[in-house]
């Protein structure tokens, strides 16, 4: 691992309710200065979840929702923010029942997976969920999602459809996938 | 395709050198009103490309360079903003050529993946690119980057890795595998 650069200085240069952008003066190894800015979260610490429920030996939940930031409707994994003080696992099952619908018996923390790590602090955790049970809880979504699944032999084919489109979702699929493989629990 | 929700209101809420926080009131087909923040790229449309590139027919190649969002040396694909007017295609090999030092004579648009479409307008290119021929450009990188490469049957084993995290460049890394064997260039 190289030697990381030198922090001369941080500020925060721009802040809103929910984001807040941190200009970071840095002195690489070789003496380069470079002044950056990063995406610090408001209130972070907890992060975030993600969340791949089996509802049975080949399928995934999708859940598709109104997304601001593409403007459209979009189709992708349960997912929302770590309460302060929650349990991953937890806000897995939370978001779950939220988002899809259902609860979850079997909870397995997979990996962290980070959005863009040269420009943002955020970091997302993936959660397996399966032996799933209908269970709702009521969410702060404006308006019901719909829930949707995915055959796990076909997630090439999801990027085709205009409605999905969430990198780190695939990612999360592929290595839930790659994971049951590894287990005998699943074969292309 | 549900009915998107109407637009009552926006407003540049923050703002930086590198983003803008947007702020978005709407009203959805059932009549529930919701103010949400996106972030929006400064000088954005015209986006940002991530390269698959493969040094022969079951290894690509991955750069080593540190992150300030998550304050590491991280390990990812060659990536970076098109520029004004530029092709995307050529865009992604003059990022090839200044972050890994290599050039590409086969180019080829495989997706666009989103970042995180509840909050963000980010989007990214994915290209897949073969036939590489050493060429270096000089970049705006404050060091060189490290170049590394990871066998293409080894993917679920990258989350593995400290230095890797980066869901979309995962993501690209399998649907490039997978359009590899469904062109029978590649086998498990």
């Amino acid at each position: 691992m190289r030697q990381k650069p030198t922090v001369l200085a941080r500020e925060i240069v721009a802040s809103s309710r929910l984001f807040r952008v941190e200009e970071v003066q840095l002195r690489f190894a070789n003496g380069v200065e470079r002044t950056y800015e990063r995406l610090v979260n408001r209130g972070s610490g907890y992060g975030a979840v993600m969340v791949v429920a089996l509802v049975d030996s080949e399928h995934a939940l999708l859940v598709e929702e109104y997304c601001v930031g593409t403007d459209n409707y979009q189709v992708s994994l349960p997912k929302g923010l770590i309460e302060p003080g929650e349990d991953v696992l937890l806000a897995a099952n939370r978001e779950l029942k939220e988002e899809a619908g259902f609860g979850a018996r079997q909870l397995e923390h997979v990996t962290e997976l980070t959005l863009s790590p040269g420009y943002m602090t955020q970091k997302i955790q993936v959660v397996l969920a399966s032996d799933l049970y209908p269970e709702s809880l009521p969410g702060d979504e404006p308006e019901p999602l719909r829930v949707d699944r995915i055959n796990l032999r076909e997630l090439s084919s999801l990027v085709q459809q205009e409605q999905f489109s969430e990198g780190r979702a695939l990612a999360a699929l592929y290595l839930v996938r790659d994971l049951l493989i590894q287990r005998g629990a699943f074969a292309l």
